[in-house]
């Protein structure tokens, strides 16, 4: 077998067998097969498909390119939530804690943020103290005491998807379904869980245009759950405007914490509850998704999801007075408001556009490398749906320097279309699958 | 301008402009863009096409990324010839000589060969003594001197078809045809020559297999050509068998000799009419192709064609000897008949096995480090249409080993298809373009 003929196999539209695929992600994660090679490979996988069985080996034989996280010994009913990247999206950091507060165990290893995509560890280290890179032992010790743990994911897990996904980042070849699919479910069965809930987001904003691509992506994503004996379950949600009102570091672990304590935007609410529903489910803790509903309001309304927000942020170092005194987060010097030119309906808010416009003021990452500034991004006053007067402040922009101020400022009204008739507030869960 | 959103764009199917492709040519060859994101772009290229106008742009760019050979002050009508690859094909060694002895002066570099295609380089080395890595000024200064220089392309032409090359080769991308056009006519282009003629060889030993293919290639390089102020001619021939009898380069310089002096098989006689007298109309020497013909036999016959030859073989050092007593060529050790396994005609001899044999014989290269022995190779004595009987010799095998040469005659026997009827022979020149 050689590296030349299974390009040639792809680039005539052949399926791999499983073997070929084996041996390309082997000897690419070794080192023996060059990433010029690869990168051809993936150019043709990229433009002449795959079908589900090379997915799902592809899939497996990422995941076991390194080592594959065993966390039975916690516990049987672990449920791990991951995203395909939204703007804004604080998801995790208020979930997690309520679920865990319920009784569902949580060891949940996220990523940095990258391009608009923000990240859940980018989040959580704009709490002065919090230590995001904790050692496994310690990780799983975590979460048998207090019942949650949120890290980063600094084990070498999937080393191929880490390999191969840096090289389609620079190939311009990250938009194809294959290679989502099974780069981000190489890393799902890589770390472990056994019952895994995706939120697929869908839009301008979001890896997947439309709602099509989306289902698409959940059904191969499922398929390849079934083949590893792994329980999926994916919900797709609207990624056209960002995920509640603050798109930034600081500024979305208080919008989480405010989550917590039950003052949250009814996107947010929507979400939280549909997931954590489902999630309960699936740990086996009530069948009834209204029920499940109406136990997680409980656990916000009585105080026990934020507490549990507060006993992880304390058990990983984080400075707790930050939690409980939100003013303390340091504020950007320079806020400025986004005026709306005039009055009418918000008609489309632009994830993507709110996405860059965040990125350049330092909320997020271009390359890798890049350092971030957790005080500046964006906060939304106005969404799709809502009523606005001439001059009213639909945005604030949080930025370190008065140009990336003004900069923003403008793209943030670009990102704004307002119109004169009345708009339907967009649905938020789109699809169950 | 960056590379990755040229990558996007050829991998979205768009027609790439001027710039983006002098970018990414000038940018590889300077080392700016590396070898894997330049290799995803040659794969969506192989995959996705190019539009001629992106094709001759591509030519344009290779062609000028290092120097461009001015041979103007030699003469205005050289007339260069280049074939696309084939198994035998000497008809450079035999077509060069002639139409320098008519009057065209003749300034050829050459390649060696790589896979199942020879180089002349190879031939020409076989002759000891016999320099083919002259600079540039005594490359004119003989051209002057005695109207023929025959030498290897050691400057450095067109450097980015050359990596560019490597890459394909690494990367399952040869048998793309805007790459092979692009290839052949930057090479040409940047060698000087203001009137190109090639030899677009046809057939399951050639790179295109198909007429049509053939003809898409023709017409592309025509066209190339015109944009670039070339006048260039395509003739497509036959490569289903080898050209002549001999394949290996001490073997195909005994042929060629024999040729020069009147002794030629139907098929090179052809090839070397043909070619040859369209040369000399390219050249101004005559509008007459059946004239044309009818001089370069003269030239044959009267001595003068092969006494050019050996002219050449002089000035560049080789050992006339050779020349003048052909058996002084060292034979391989060990010379094997292959016996026809049944009376009957031969319906095909394939060029591509007798190619391969000859390749493992050590006749050819798998890559471009490997060691050639010039003595080995393979005499076919039938070739297509021929009459053969019960267990006559059909070919020899020329080994520098008994294993080597068992082996091929194994090979050999089975690149022959013997039938019971009749079989036309076959053509030889296939279109003129």
């Amino acid at each position: 077998m050689n590296i030349k003929d299974i390009i040639e196999n792809k680039k005539r539209g052949n399926e791999l067998t499983k073997e070929e695929i084996e041996f390309f992600v082997n000897g690419y994660t070794k080192g023996e097969i060059t990433d010029y090679q690869a990168s051809a490979l993936i150019m043709a996988i990229c433009l002449n498909g795959m079908v589900i069985r090379e997915i799902s080996d592809l899939t497996m034989a990422m995941a076991y390119s390194g080592e594959v996280l065993d966390l039975s010994d916690i516990a049987p009913n672990i449920v791990d939530k991951h995203s395909t990247g939204g703007v804004g999206d604080k998801i995790t950091l208020i979930l997690m804690p309520i679920i865990a507060s319920i009784g569902v165990p949580v060891a949940k290893m996220s990523g940095r943020g990258l391009g608009i995509t923000g990240g859940t560890v980018d989040k959580l280290q704009s709490i002065p103290g919090y230590v995001t890179d904790i050692d496994i032992k310690e990780f799983k010790q975590n979460v048998k005491e207090i019942g949650i743990s949120l890290i980063s994911q600094s084990m070498d897990l999937a080393p191929a998807d880490k390999k191969i996904y840096a090289l389609r980042d620079a190939t311009a070849c990250v938009d194809s379904i294959p290679l989502i699919a099974s780069s981000i479910m190489s890393k799902k069965i890589a770390s472990g869980a056994k019952n895994i809930i995706l939120d697929v987001t869908c839009g301008k904003g979001a890896f997947m245009e439309t709602k099509k691509d989306a289902r698409v992506l959940s059904k191969l994503m499922k398929y390849i759950g079934k083949n590893s004996d792994r329980n999926v379950m994916c919900i797709l949600t609207n990624m056209n405007e960002p995920v509640g009102y603050s798109v930034g570091n600081s500024l979305e672990v208080v919008e989480a914490v405010k989550a917590l304590k039950g003052d949250m935007s009814e996107d947010v609410k929507e979400i939280i509850l549909t997931f954590g529903s489902y999630m309960l489910k699936m740990a086996g803790l009530g069948d009834n998704i209204e029920e499940n509903k109406a136990r997680i309001m409980k656990e916000i309304e009585s105080g026990k999801a934020y507490d549990k927000f507060v006993e992880v942020v304390k058990k990983q170092g984080g400075d707790i007075s930050y939690i409980e005194n939100l003013d303390k987060f340091e504020k950007a010097p320079y806020i400025m408001p986004v005026l709306s030119p005039k009055a009418g309906y918000v008609a489309d808010l632009s994830a993507e556009l709110v996405g860059r416009a965040s990125v350049e003021l330092g909320a997020g990452r271009q390359r890798k490398e890049d350092e971030i500034d957790p005080r500046v991004g964006i906060i939304v006053c106005k969404k799709t749906g809502d009523k606005v007067e001439k001059e009213e402040a639909i945005a604030y922009v949080h930025a370190n320097s008065p140009e990336k101020a003004e900069e923003a400022v403008l793209k943030v009204k670009n990102a704004y279309t307002i119109v004169d008739k009345k708009v339907k507030k967009p649905s938020v869960i789109l699809e169950i699958l």
